[in-house]
């Protein structure tokens, strides 16, 4: 499967490029979270079960779940998604979608019977609902109070609803949060892509006390490393630093739509951690950029959309800018 | 399930104690592989899997494999226990064992017929055999080849022979490296314990090519982190450092011997990472060594035994002593 990131692949198709990679083919912030250097322990030691608990109390207030509320570690949003399908829930899937591959892929894969469909209006007939709220990549949202009583109707079918909230951090008001249902739900959340810190491996799994028992028992002793539990304590409680990274990420995802939209590109979408966008030759446009050393998200199933991340700064702005120009130009 | 490295819960039960701890409840080495800082890149990008495999290279040559053997690297050895239980092999699970609880632990888990038996003896009977070769904490050895013949044997009947080598790079002469098995087999390796980076979470998978591949497939992409690559990369290459460190742990094992038989303890056992030993009185020299601070590993099934990794340095050592003295006179 296709993932953004891969500048190997990239450089296998397209060559080195001159000036290096601009990459923007992933949502991931790309202002980190400054952290300090890691203590040699974090390195060193396991990893301390009471550690990852106060880390998992920690999530629990910056994300501002009640403070019951089951919460388990791991190394990404990612692998959580992986442990899904083994919890114990049986009957057909549905993934609202068009979305994150991943979710339909490894369902399918362990056995599940898995159907996509764009409306939750089918969900009466599904045992299990994974809605990514806000959407990657089509940057559609879902009310919270939608997916609540969803859950609700789910828990009494002893079903699962899953809410991947990997991109929530730049759309509070969508996060389940308060709300989150005691059953029925397990909401997902990404350390990596707002912390600006994806090579940590971080994430978290809240709600329905059973499943999120369950993921633990999958993730099993240690799941999460010494470094990642270090960042996450430092960045999590860290809430002005939020604050205006969304303000900041707010002000470049619209100075991203004016250039997007100034090259030609319409049905621009997404959250402010990405923009995907339609281009009529939007392959050739791909590939142009790749020789230019742009590296932005083509899709499979999509061949006239493209995803970019933000540039990090004013040089990859204009580098984004005039790399487009010179792109559509040639493509037209 | 109890484990090492738990300081959190030693403090809950005995309080804190006045010159810190002295862990002695890991098999981790003291010496840490030296690291220098870690790159921005590695904590900021999605590790990109062409360098994950040239990690699962580099691993191959360090630990001796085949140029074309299956390898998977993922978040720790346990990690990788954890996920064995759903490749797709069935039948009845047979546990060398004593050995780490771990393994007997998440195939019961996961719904397998789990037995526990010293002897291959049985392994006729069985679909699935783990074996940890170095045992912990017993420190019992296997035969590669006895190893070999038995994954030959399970191949035939599609079976799986689980090799754990958690603590094999102190006993290379045990490790299956150039005889692995095209089929039948998976061996386990930890980076963390051999290289004193236990924090990291890093171990690979090496073997049958359709059951590293599930295992892969389980681990979905970027299984490891950032650090861990670069930790790996820089580490596992270091044929010098390996030799030393060996050298000296052999050293230092020998010099913990010491120790515990002046004490009064008899049947120590293990490898160069730990040592498992006997005092009629173990239950009653572990609360007194916690309480000077001394923090060894006791075992549930067996509370006449005790395990002791390696000090760090001559004052560890000395203290040590000094504490175990104390503690069999208090005891006795």
């Amino acid at each position: 499967m296709r993932h953004g990131g891969d500048l190997a692949a990239a450089e296998a198709a397209f060559g080195q490029p001159r000036h290096g990679w601009l990459d923007l083919s992933t949502g991931v912030n790309p202002h980190a979270y400054p952290l300090p250097p890691f203590a040699p322990e974090a390195l060193t030691r396991l990893p301390d079960p009471a550690d990852v608990a106060e880390l998992c109390g920690i999530a629990r207030a910056a994300y501002g779940w009640k403070p019951d509320t089951p919460v388990v570690a791991g190394p990404g949003a990612q692998a959580m998604i992986q442990l899904l399908p083994y919890l114990r829930v049986r009957g057909p899937v549905l993934i609202i979608g068009r979305t994150y591959a991943e979710h339909a892929y490894v369902w399918a894969r362990a056995g599940h019977q898995v159907r996509e469909a764009w409306s939750l209006s089918h969900a009466d007939s599904a045992q299990v609902v994974v809605v990514v709220n806000p959407d990657n990549p089509t940057g559609r949202t879902t009310e919270p109070d939608v997916l609540a009583r969803l859950a609700e109707d789910l828990a009494r079918r002893d079903g699962l609803l899953v809410v991947d909230e990997s991109f929530a951090d730049v759309s509070p008001e969508l996060a389940m949060a308060e709300r989150v249902v005691p059953r029925g739900m397990v909401v997902l959340r990404s350390f990596g892509k707002f912390y600006g810190l994806a090579g940590l491996r971080l994430g978290f799994a809240a709600g329905d006390e059973e499943m999120v028992s369950e993921l633990a028992g999958e993730l099993g002793p240690w799941p999460i490393s010494g470094p990642a539990l270090a960042a996450g304590k430092l960045a999590l409680p860290d809430e002005a630093w939020a604050a205006t990274t969304r303000l900041r990420l707010t002000v470049d995802a619209m100075r991203l739509d004016r250039i997007l939209t100034s090259a030609g590109f319409n049905q621009v979408r997404g959250c402010d951690l990405f923009r995907t966008a339609r281009h009529s030759r939007a392959s050739d446009v791909h590939r142009r950029l790749a020789r230019d050393g742009v590296w932005c998200r083509v899709f499979d199933d999509r061949p006239d959309q493209l995803r970019f991340g933000l540039p990090g700064d004013d040089e990859g702005f204009a580098r984004l800018e005039a790399a487009l120009k010179s792109a559509v130009k040639t493509a037209a």
